[in-house]
């Protein structure tokens, strides 16, 4: 990272990023040898990252191939506008960006909890159903083993900080508009 | 793509959601040969994409040693929830993944073009002053020219489609969250 000062140092706001993001991107390369991103959904658990996959497909086939992978999320918090020079219009983030080996979860015990973290994730009030058997045979498990996790965010100008930080308290995950004058 | 159902074979669908994306993320590969996404902000013109970057740093690094890139932007859609089997519980999106490659503008009118419509991205509605000659100097620029781009959407079964599309006319850009009985 270039700008040092924008690195996230606070280990829980890394890791609370990886637990309320719904979408991450997978980065990969694929056989021709172009990076590849694709979205989708995740859950942060045991300090690794997993995902379900079908189990063939080019996420598996990339992976198959070379297991160095990229894992990226990133919240938007605010869309800075400007009233004096463009240069003073900005975009307030947070992100995290995992490198790491991705490997293929054959272990169904391991499959299984994955997936029940998912929904625990996803629909943490619960209410479904179990799995069926034959599902759970079916559904690729992906783990990412985390190499290095580098977060990094931008909260703004002393003056607009404030403003950040309440709009985030807040829970608002859309962009909010701050008028710079 | 495995499931070409899920294709977006409307263009106009792919262009504006390029046109409204806030975020897009680059893919390219590093020094030591793993894949690199980071998030940034960037604007759709003339059939390629462009964003603005420092003149020197971990971007450009990858770009001069390997233009070969990926772009994409995602748009969560909706959260479905299951009261049935957890394999009914779904998330829906758009997404478009470009494959194509990187290349530093250094003309100058190019460059100044580019940020003129970024400002007009981001603050469509103007009201800020023209570029400082001497940060038009100083920002670096990157095009990338486009030789595939992807699209896919899960627009959810039948019987939620017309809530998904609802909610997207309404542009609500937050996932919705649709109970399934």
């Amino acid at each position: 990272m270039r700008r040092a000062n924008k690195e996230i140092k606070n280990q829980d706001v890394l890791i609370g990023l990886l637990n309320t993001s719904h979408v991450g991107r997978l980065g990969t390369i694929t056989g021709d040898g172009y990076p590849m991103v694709k979205p989708l959904n995740f859950v942060y658990h045991g300090g690794r990252i997993y995902f379900h996959t079908a189990k063939e497909g080019e996420k598996i086939d990339d992976i198959r191939r070379d297991n160095r992978v990229c894992f990226e999320v990133d919240l938007p918090l605010a869309l800075v506008k400007s009233k004096g020079s463009p240069c003073r219009a900005e975009y307030l983030y947070r992100s995290v960006i995992v490198k790491g080996r991705a490997l293929i979860v054959e272990d169904l015990l391991e499959r299984t909890e994955v997936l029940k973290r998912l929904m625990e994730k996803y629909q943490p009030e619960g209410g479904y159903k179990d799995f069926p058997e034959e599902k759970l045979r079916i559904t690729g498990v992906v783990r990412i083993d985390i190499e290095e996790a580098t977060g990094k965010e931008d909260l703004g100008k002393e003056e607009i900080r404030e403003t950040v930080l309440k709009a985030m308290a807040d829970q608002v995950h859309l962009p909010i508009v701050i008028e710079r004058v």
